[in-house]
């Protein structure tokens, strides 16, 4: 079956520093034409830390997008030329917004918010968790909280709507399926 | 703590079919601005649905947003006005891709992108499955193929990246998750 969508045109809508908005008009493998309304993001990647107490590392922050606070596992967009070490992107998140470092070992490579959006997640597990002396600082206009929970209570996060997003549901799914 | 940020001004800069995109001008908590690049999406959902022979149904769809073909659990937008009845949504999608229907129940409810994005998905378990005589028709711009696939299949296909979204790793967790 054929299932290529071929470009016939494409409109620039928005330049951001998050991501760029595009409009394309594509020709149908069965005939016809259609528009796709495409995000495009330079990715991000996130951790699964958990400390050598057995506790999994949450941070707290307030999401502008849902207007709320939510539990996530530490993550960070790729900076400019991250791209081609996204291990490093993910060592500095993790002590940016942790105080710890470990080494980590990709666990998936998957897209976000495929029906729409490019943004790859890359979500790391970190093993050998050690604090940092003198972690490097947050970025400005970060305002957050660090939180050590037990399985248990990410999965009463998760239930409570306090864990709302995907990489954090997926990671803790992870630690469950590595626990049993 | 204080977390929130108070939009200082909000600027539409795109409204499309699938999500529109805004730029908020936002007070940080602890003084300060940023801007905060934002899609608004209406939202969609997505089922778990496994055969009366153990089987995973997966549909194999191009995505225009990466350019290649991948392996997802059926899913769709919400329509306009079905925010009220998001189950009857995932219904519907899980007629048209698979033709199949069942009793869905409620597994998990998160955001796809929470760092700028509001799509909200509803993952829905299928239970009691059976086909369905004359299934509805697909959307005219979709073109899918409908696979079923053992879980030992599916985890194969996450390792070989044709399972490369986030919903459809995280059901098929929870799969490996119930069969444990």
């Amino acid at each position: 079956m054929k299932f290529e969508e071929k470009t016939i045109k494409r409109t620039e809508i928005f330049k951001g520093h998050i991501f760029d908005v595009v409009v394309d008009d594509v020709a149908l493998p069965m005939g016809g034409e259609a528009k796709r309304e495409l995000i495009f993001h330079k990715g991000a990647v996130c951790v699964l830390a958990v400390t050598p107490e057995g506790k999994l590392i949450l941070v707290k922050q307030y999401r502008k997008a849902i207007e709320q606070t939510s539990y996530e596992i530490p993550a960070g967009k790729l900076e400019v030329g991250e791209n081609a070490d996204p291990k490093a992107a993910a060592l500095r998140e993790l002590e940016e917004e942790t105080g710890y470092t470990g080494e980590l070992e990709l666990l998936y490579d998957f897209y976000s918010a495929i029906g729409f959006c490019n943004e790859r997640l890359r979500l790391y597990i970190a093993k050998n968790l050690v604090k940092v002396e003198n972690p490097r600082p947050m970025d400005e206009d970060e305002v957050i909280e660090v939180y050590h929970v037990s399985l248990e209570e990410a999965l009463a996060l998760i239930a409570s709507g306090d864990i709302c997003d995907a990489k954090t549901i997926m990671a803790v799914q992870q630690l469950q399926l590595m626990r049993k």
